[in-house]
């Protein structure tokens, strides 16, 4: 099918270019806030350039990729565009930490259909914001357009961390023995994982529809807050938690998709299991409501979510009190013993 | 809307777990195909860890985060799944090749709703692939099953690639000047730019439809295959032909989006502008094609497609010969004159 080609044509092919470059000049300019030292901001055209630290004896580069999942559609559905990001963010930060890294650089893929120039903005300042609140440059990323692909208005969001850590002090669990303690960090919500389980439950946006919406709205007097609002609550980075005790931690296991029963065991050496105690913590209210109203059974629901925990940390008995006083909200949540067979390494 | 959960509960709200776990183990395969000395693979169950490379004064990290556009429409509509792959990791290479770096690592994010366990091991394969023919190691990435985003059977690919040069050898084109040449290296396609535009000539998998399948099957005379097989060439990688003469080269403009008007003034210093003789080459018959079908003026070609040149790059008069002799497909495209004003820094 011929047509007139002119300056609006990629708009009719579904790309406003006027509208991405502005939006990609603000981008850049949340990109300059989160610079550092090492990241040379005059040359590199088509990538982006880093100093590798000095100061280590070994550097090793640790890095990871991820995405929100359908939290993206949350997200769409409220109209909220700044929170996002930072789920993005922390959730990779939290990754790289698991193996003792502090965080170097971030680069973005924010791909969509039609969103305006503000939306894009808005999701671009939301990594911005956890990055500069990290002391992780944001030095690059990808913005695509991508009509068809994309259902108008819909987006997908994904990101990119590389962390340094010296080879001596990479963290990797295999200190961790029978006795050892267990200690928990909350979680401020889902973080980024079961949003396609609650929104099924509830039927959420479900094929790009606004459908949900109200129900998101609903104030929830458990909650003390919506539904939404609670189902959006930034993924809690544990960076500036963990930092001043990095070296008395044997292993820190995320809590993401799969919950404590398939995450806890990534850490675990050979002959260890988690036995945790649930009588350490209240299981807060928004997984409660989750589990009512989905009539989800109890073991299910602790292999889908976090259940209050977003980070399970392992100390040796005797630092278990010095690491909790410098965790104020901190709490012991179990203990490690010894392995009976090779399919129970969480008790619960 | 409650709802028995049960070992299919993911799979009722669109994620099979076990479909993705199987996918999951056959991609670690895959990865660990690409592996190089520096990976430390028996650490970082939530992160990837990379030892830096030594040897180097002072090493630089340079990084690219990419995806293909809707080049994967076209794959998906013919149901071939291990180009896209290659397409990804080659224009990330060629991203930092621009500032002279040797590829390290590679991590992607494959976001999809139903593809099949063989087509995301089928993409990855692809992405494995030419990570292996560059030296790089695919040492993570993250596999999102998101149902309402993307559209039954439908999927995103993004790669973010990290890659390292020392410092005083970063290739930043600040030393060109009038009198330079400009050498070119021939694309095999559209590499990964143009495809919203190209779909909207031939009406092409418009709003997720197979609508355009029938027109991709068909045989082009001129082409000597099928539209569809000359829409999915692979984006060629350019590190094997620019390694042995990047110490010759003032600059590498990757030509991706935008064409030769608008990315090779990526690499010019102020002053100088390009000056492209085309009558130096034939645009490829696809292009031709392209154009006819919908009636796009030249200019609008030239600042939205490759035009057959994926690389230009920038020597000294003296080096052309040298560098050419070394470049078996490479010609003179043009040269390096004194920019008039600050628009006109491409001349065609």
């Amino acid at each position: 099918m011929p047509f007139p080609f002119g300056q609006d044509a990629y708009a009719r092919a579904g790309v406003d270019i006027d509208s991405t470059n502005r939006a990609v000049e603000r981008m850049k300019a949340l990109a300059r806030a989160t610079s550092r030292p090492e990241v040379l901001s005059d040359v590199g055209p088509f990538s982006a350039l880093f100093r590798v630290p000095g100061g280590m004896a070994d550097p090793v580069l640790v890095s990871s990729a991820d995405g929100v999942g359908t939290k993206v559609l949350i997200a769409r559905l409220l109209g909220v565009y700044d929170t996002v990001g930072q789920d993005l963010v922390n959730h990779c930060i939290n990754d790289i930490l698991t193996a003792g890294a502090e965080p170097l650089f971030f680069l973005d893929y924010l791909a969509n259909n039609g969103l305006t120039e503000d939306q894009k903005v808005a999701i671009v300042d939301g990594v911005s914001r956890a990055c500069r609140a990290a002391g992780c440059a944001l030095i690059g990323g990808e913005t695509a357009d991508m009509p068809d692909v994309y259902r108008p208005g819909d987006f997908d969001l994904a990101g990119f961390i590389v962390g340094v850590v010296d080879r001596e002090k990479v963290m990797d669990g295999r200190r961790i023995v029978a006795g050892d303690v267990l200690l928990a960090l909350p979680s401020t919500g889902l973080h980024t994982n079961g949003y396609s389980l609650v929104r099924q439950i509830w039927e959420i946006g479900k094929e790009g529809s606004d459908g949900g919406r109200e129900r998101l709205e609903q104030h929830e007097p458990d909650l003390g807050t919506t539904l939404g609002e609670a189902l959006l609550a930034v993924h809690r980075p544990y960076l500036h938690d963990l930092r001043p005790v990095l070296d008395r931690l044997k292993g820190f296991a995320h809590i993401t998709g799969g919950g404590l029963i398939d995450n806890t065991p990534r850490i675990l050496p050979d002959g260890a299991a988690a036995r945790f105690d649930r009588s350490r913590w209240h299981v807060p209210a928004l997984f409660r409501l989750i589990q009512r109203a989905g009539e989800v059974p109890d073991r299910d629901m602790f292999r889908t979510f976090n259940m209050g925990i977003g980070a399970v940390l392992a100390v040796a008995a005797e630092d278990a009190d010095s690491v909790l006083a410098a965790l104020p909200d901190g709490f012991i949540c179990g203990e490690i013993v010894p392995a009976v067979g090779s399919d129970d390494r969480v008790l619960l």
